[in-house]
């Protein structure tokens, strides 16, 4: 394992520290454990709260800040932050027009997020959920009833963020947040994997010639083994995959080319030049495209595409101002 | 060598392409080359221009846009741009106000950009030039006389874009790049090299157990190689040399905490967490803290620390509104 890291026991602790000390402008963590919360903590609005493992920075505490998250409650590597924490997140957020939890569909991250919205309801606090379920390799996996929720997560927190900003109620916050969860798919592909640095071994080994395709974000091998591609007909896979799933003929999309971390963005952007084509000769508009980091696993090497069919709604809130420490609109 | 692309000789134009096609709202490409020009072209300020070899990404097209750069000219990977594209370049982006030439000091580019600016000059366009030469840990290399520029450059450009915002003549803006070259300082490591397509194998080879100390941006090899050391130690080598450089005591500096492309975000907010300390300790202040890829060696995992030294005219120009793609302010 080779990693810029000093003791494997603290690598969450010093990167979130290390978060902070660069944002202390933006964010600021609570005492009681890695919960990230913005610091102009606003009346008037539903406040937004998500959560999951590391691992996957920027994700979340990048996208704590106006317009976005309120906060983001981080757990170990790879590992569901215990309820109790959750809780205490829900708190420091709450304010008069409740509290929308919006995490990734993870059986951990639920039945935590669920604990703490009981303890919350007990001090009085309203609180609603939605799930982000947008990868569409897998139906059921080792970790979830039903999809995953991976890079389109991040556009899910844009828009409910945005929502949220206009003063409008928990139900219509919701509301706009399971819209954008209907209609965003994901599928990735890695030639690479991660490390936990706890566990000190990738989580699967590939062959200088080999893929997986259908990979999600905990370092966990994807759907199948396949032999490497292109780079157009790999990015062709997945939006086959994507394009069956919900018909996006004659629609507008936002368009995510994710990397995984440690993927160079030279080839996120020669996907892209692929993914444009691809999408345009369909007949697809693409509003707005997203090419870079946003939803990592650590220094896996690889990419999801997402699409998110959009409307004059969803446009007018993924366009709407966000002041994130990764997220700027 | 395992990557996501296509053709080996067609990698620089589709991720050209793809970036083009993800940011057409704010940056297009000219015909005859690899030269990114943002669509806002303004009178009655100075166009600021640099360019490089491919690799670097985000640098430089990431760059180009409201508050920073006005054009960028990519040659292939880790190669300068010929000195015709340069000189398209800077008929492309002149206006009244003459064109300021920033490139980092490599003898290929010094010498095309000079090229350059003596054709734009027999059509009677006012340049000038200065060059960045923020790392320390070479006196003298392979491509360059004196210190190469690395990932300093980048805070050169916004204070530079951000002078010629305020309508400043050429001989200002000038200055302050200038002011700004002579207080930044940086220096790198990596733990894993760059692979240019083209050549398809690593630039260099470590053991598991080794790094690269004081390396570039072209997938060279460092000023020495070490055993792998923790993060907080790798990070004071770093510092105590950028340290030893200039006179940082009882000063307001801003720091970039960089990756070379390959890096997780997790590791370079560790490390940020280490610098935080070690200058608040040495009395020095921080003003402002970037922590991401901003100048990149392809997929090299790898990170490097800069320190620029800020005074009131520098702290105003480096919090001027910036609207890159990769860079917003």
């Amino acid at each position: 394992m080779k990693k810029f890291i000093n003791k494997v026991e603290n690598v969450e602790n010093e990167m979130i520290q290390g978060l902070i000390k660069a944002h202390s402008d933006k964010i600021r963590k609570l005492e009681c454990g890695n919960v990230l919360v913005r610091n102009n903590k606003k009346e008037g609005k539903v406040a937004i709260i998500t959560g999951g493992g590391s691992g996957h920075e920027p994700s979340f505490g990048g996208y704590v800040g106006t317009g976005m998250l309120d906060a983001a409650v981080a757990g170990a590597i790879y590992t569901s932050p215990a309820a109790d924490i959750i809780y205490e997140g829900i708190k420091a957020v709450s304010a008069d027009k409740g509290v929308l939890m919006i995490p990734m569909n993870d059986t951990g991250d639920i039945m935590n997020f669920e604990m703490a919205a009981e303890m919350a309801d007990m001090d009085g606090i309203s609180t609603a959920m939605v799930v982000t379920n947008d990868d569409v390799a897998v139906d059921n996996s080792l970790y979830t009833v039903g999809r995953r929720g991976v890079a389109g997560t991040v556009l899910v927190h844009k828009i409910a963020g945005a929502m949220a900003e206009t003063g409008a109620s928990l139900e219509e916050v919701k509301a706009v947040a399971q819209k954008a969860i209907d209609n965003v798919r994901t599928m990735g592909v890695a030639i690479n994997p991660s490390t936990i640095p706890s566990a000190g071994k990738p989580g699967f080994e590939l062959a200088d010639n080999e893929m997986e395709v259908g990979i999600g974000i905990h370092g966990e091998p994807g759907v199948y083994r396949d032999t490497l591609k292109s780079a157009d007909e790999i990015a062709d896979v997945l939006l086959d995959k994507i394009l069956s799933d919900i018909d996006y003929s004659n629609s507008e999309v936002a368009v995510m080319v994710n990397g995984s971390g440690g993927t160079p963005l030279m080839e996120l952007y020669l996907i892209n030049n692929h993914v444009y084509d691809a999408l345009t000769e369909k007949g697809i508009k693409i509003y707005k495209t997203l090419v870079g980091n946003y939803m990592t696993s650590i220094e896996q090497e690889g990419f999801s595409v997402t699409l998110l069919k959009l409307d004059e709604q969803l446009k007018t809130l993924l366009d709407a101002p966000a002041d994130t420490i990764a997220y700027k609109a």
